[in-house]
């Protein structure tokens, strides 16, 4: 293992993020840890294993499962093991395993050690790192969490290789809001130029895509570790648009897809409002066209009334006026309110464009 | 209300305690909060207001709802009244009412805003300020939680006026604790001498009290907030030789109780172990009597065995060995293993000491 990157987070708290050459180095790593540690995994995650840990727990797999009583039986199991404060929580899977796992640990004797293994291209670019943990409550979508940061994220590119399509491509979503988020466009460029090896899933530029996206999730995190100071928000690109898409249920694509889709409306739309250049916005779109994110996609005329009011649910908003993540630049973004009439003309098909 | 202290806990978050001069100071500084709030109160705390506000929620009295399912009742109300992150949770009431909203403060949303109103003694000298949050699993007390130190902390003397007897006689055991902690005779020397207004709850020498009992745990907590330097452990003085007693179950006295009994046996095993001055030991148990405290209690020998299979299961165990805090002097703790006869010799009756 290679420890690439260090973050510090709420709490004053490290997280080392360590990439391994391969599986074996993974397990090597792993077994350092010795006996004091608590597994979890999913379904799909143990199914990468043919002999599992002693000291496990196996969930269901998918985000129906993210709940209040997997995080009873997390805990439960724990104790069951005779788990301390100095016992090792070890998730391996993808977003929901490593949230639930995180928040668990976080909550166990208030506070055990934690190591994250992401199984996911999301989770390694997103989840695992910057120390939010969660389930969901009642309807909404990680209402109830901490912020922890992990000692350790580890990350095996190899665990990408078996990923069902869909999932890496939901994950490449989140890597191409990096691009947008990061200092002058190295990234985007990389992101660009690179599209048929990502695609393929060649495992150095992966690495070198993983790493990047990282440093970039770096800089907005440390900034601001528990979300107080507007910082962290900018990592909403795209998200305000997109949960309004997923919240309606009629549209079947991937959070990434949906995210990718919410960032290319939050580019016509800071045109719209004159905060995005025009021909950033062109150079933009067609780098996710690449990627085969359904860049050109509208909500029909109908559905504006419900997708407004699923926009209005939002639970970034804050005494009334929802915020949305523009771009005046790569790196530059600024957290603003919209007129309707920019959300409108930005989301809705042919709708007329009068100002 | 007036601020009288100011403490920096986990993650850097300070907690103010303000004294309020009577109950109509209280409420108009609760009032001051605005509508963006939400209470939590238990059937003892919500019986001393006429009429209740509106976002509440009322609780079952009692420890052995601490649990899971409580909290789960607490979020989902939170939720109900539509709370955000912005939204400031109030705790009305002793300590499992404290703990318990503190915690679920600390997962909505990852971390709503939190006024503690202890009414309890033993809530205001403890379980208010520190930043411990919890809730009881599986037959474990407080094992799981979180550490979110609350916003402030509101102290009104006047709701001691109705606690009952025995409750109040438990928080004792705790101001006695930090008397003992804290450097210097001063503390000792103020609760030696004021027993009987403080008995009878003389007003100013009770709010005199209570703040010397916050400085004194004021210093442990700032130095150590998430229990991770070993200095926080001191304040475990008298606990050990508590909990195991408690967990015997035929013992009927309050926690408070039980840890001014625990503290009298660490100070006669810290005598037995060379550690404590004899002289010192017998002037804390003098000073003890003064309120009551038992004292003299020993455990029947042939309650031996079982107390000392409770002693194992302490959750403060770290690798197989249990240390005890015991006292060189005042405000100087020390946290040793102790040989078991000396354990022995303090809690049993008449065992014979032959060293």
């Amino acid at each position: 293992m290679e420890k690439k990157l260090s973050c510090t987070l709420a709490g004053g708290k490290v997280t080392d993020v360590l990439f391994a050459n391969d599986i074996k180095d993974l397990s090597s790593h792993l077994s350092s840890y010795g006996n004091n540690v608590f597994w979890v995994f999913d379904n799909n995650s143990a199914a990468l294993f043919s002999s599992l840990p002693e000291k496990r727990i196996v969930l269901e797999s998918g985000e129906r499962y993210k709940t209040m009583e997997s995080l009873g039986k997390i805990l439960s199991a724990a104790l069951s093991f005779s788990s301390a404060r100095d016992t090792r929580f070890i998730a391996f899977g993808g977003g929901v395993v490593c949230d639930m796992t995180a928040l668990a640990a976080s909550l166990y004797m208030r506070g055990a050690r934690l190591t994250l293994v992401p199984t996911t291209l999301l989770c390694m670019v997103d989840a695992s790192l910057g120390g939010k943990t969660a389930i969901d409550f009642e309807g909404g979508k990680n209402l109830v969490g901490t912020f922890y940061p992990a000692d350790e994220v580890l990350i095996s590119i190899d665990t990408l290789r078996t990923l069902p399509a869909k999932e890496y491509k939901c994950g490449l979503g989140e890597v191409v809001k990096h691009a947008f988020l990061a200092e002058g466009d190295e990234l985007f460029r990389f992101m660009d130029e690179n599209s048929q090896k990502i695609i393929s899933r060649d495992k150095e530029v992966l690495t070198d895509m993983v790493f990047r996206s990282l440093v970039v999730k770096k800089t907005f995190i440390e900034a601001d570790p528990t979300e107080t100071r507007g910082i962290r928000s900018f990592l909403n690109l795209g998200h305000t648009f997109a949960h309004a898409l997923e919240s309606m249920g009629n549209y079947t694509v991937s959070h990434g897809e949906a995210v990718a889709w919410g960032i290319s409306r939050a580019l016509d739309a800071g045109v719209y409002a004159g905060v995005t250049d025009a021909s950033m916005r062109d150079r933009a779109l067609s780098m996710l066209k690449k990627y085969g994110f359904a860049v050109n996609y509208r909500i029909g005329r109908g559905d504006w009334l419900a997708y407004n009011q699923a926009l209005a649910k939002d639970k970034k908003k804050i005494s009334g006026s929802i915020k949305f993540v523009l771009l005046s630049d790569f790196g530059k973004p600024l957290l603003i309110p919209l007129e309707q009439k920019f959300i409108q003309s930005a989301v809705m098909q042919s709708a007329k464009i009068s100002f």
